[in-house]
Order: structure tokens, then C-alpha cells, then sequence
């Protein structure tokens, strides 16, 4: 498996770990958009929102408690913070391995 | 009552609704930053993504999977599509009634 975010996931592959659970893990964007920009993942390798199959979509749901915590434990919460998941080209997906940004720290644009 | 959200999924205001379960509402965006925006809401009144309860929780999966649903009938799952939730107003949050924006049609910016 080549895929970045698996390596993170197993330890294979530096990063800045800011949460984990035997399901999901939290860590940096390597490229912050903002002076808060969390990536949350669920371990288990999904391509893309498409690929996330109805006996897996609880993870989204853990996935979004955990973006809730973090953005509390960062102090963003009343300020303020965006939740996104960019699926393939149109959307902006980098890394093809399902992953929740957490964004907040400044005022945000919503241009799309 | 006076959210307009409430309004919408009680059929107290228009809204051009494109999916409703006992749960969930979809309907076109009426300020749509790309060719394709849905907002999709969960019926019961919650404010933000801060005031989700762990015990609604279970809302954010079944509206991501609307999204991912609703993708796929618009024609922008391949192509690729963008699912957002904003919080408090550094999120850019303008209605106070959680909501997820579907977002496709072109090439999305991310730029935060």
C-alpha cells in the first residue's frame, strides 16, 4: 500500500499526531490553509466519499465528533471553524485516502 | 420558532426540496456558489456543529450519506463535489441550524 495517510496511520510516516483511537487518528496539515487546519482519518483505507460504503459511514460520524472535540480543545470553537471532505478533481482531493479538514483560527472565505 | 431551516423542513417557506426522510431534508441553496449547491439538515433544530449531542450524532452520518446520494443523481460524483459544514462565524455560518452544503459542477478553490 502506497498511500500517505495509511503510512501515517501506521506509524510508517512522519507526522504530527494530535489525536488517536483505534478507529479514527487527527493530525497536521503539512500545507495549513489557516492558522488551524486539522486532518482527521479513519485508519481503514477509503479512497473517497464515494468509496465509503453504508456498513463504514459511522466513521463519518465519529470522524465529525472528533473535528467537534479538537475544535473545542483548540479554542476555535466559539470563534469559529469549517468541516470539509473534498472528493475527487472538482473537489480538490490530494491524498485519494478519505480525510475530514478542520479549519478555523481566522475569519474564513466561502467562495467555493 | 423563527429559524428559517425549521420553517423549511415544516413547509412554512419555500425551499425547492430534493430529498426528505423522516430524519433529513435537501434543498437547492438559493445563494449557490457553484453550479451545483444543496443544503442538507437534519429536521430537528440544532444550532451549530458545536451543539451537536453525542446522541444526535448518528444525523451527521445519515446526512453525509444524503450528500454522497445526492452526488451521485447530480452527476457530480465522479467529477468530484465538496461537503462542508461551517460553524459560528469564523466558518462563515449564516443560518443557525446545522446544515451541510453539497457543493459541485466545476473546479472548487481551497483556499480556506
Amino acid at each position: 500500500m502506497d498511500c500517505i495517510f495509511c503510512k501515517i496511520a501506521n506509524g510508517q510516516a512522519p507526522a504530527n499526531i494530535i489525536y488517536q483511537d483505534k478507529k479514527i487518528i487527527a493530525f497536521d496539515d503539512i500545507y495549513p490553509k489557516a492558522p488551524q487546519h486539522k486532518l482527521i482519518i479513519p485508519r481503514k483505507h477509503i479512497a473517497t466519499m464515494n468509496d465509503l460504503a453504508k456498513d463504514d459511514a459511522g466513521l463519518i460520524e465519529e470522524m465529525t465528533l472528533v473535528a467537534q472535540k479538537l475544535a473545542k480543545e483548540l479554542n476555535i470553537d466559539q470563534t469559529g471553524y469549517r468541516i470539509i471532505i473534498n472528493c475527487n478533481q472538482d473537489g480538490g482531493q490530494i491524498v485519494y485516502h478519505l480525510h475530514l479538514h478542520l479549519i478555523g483560527g481566522r475569519p474564513l472565505m466561502f467562495t467555493g
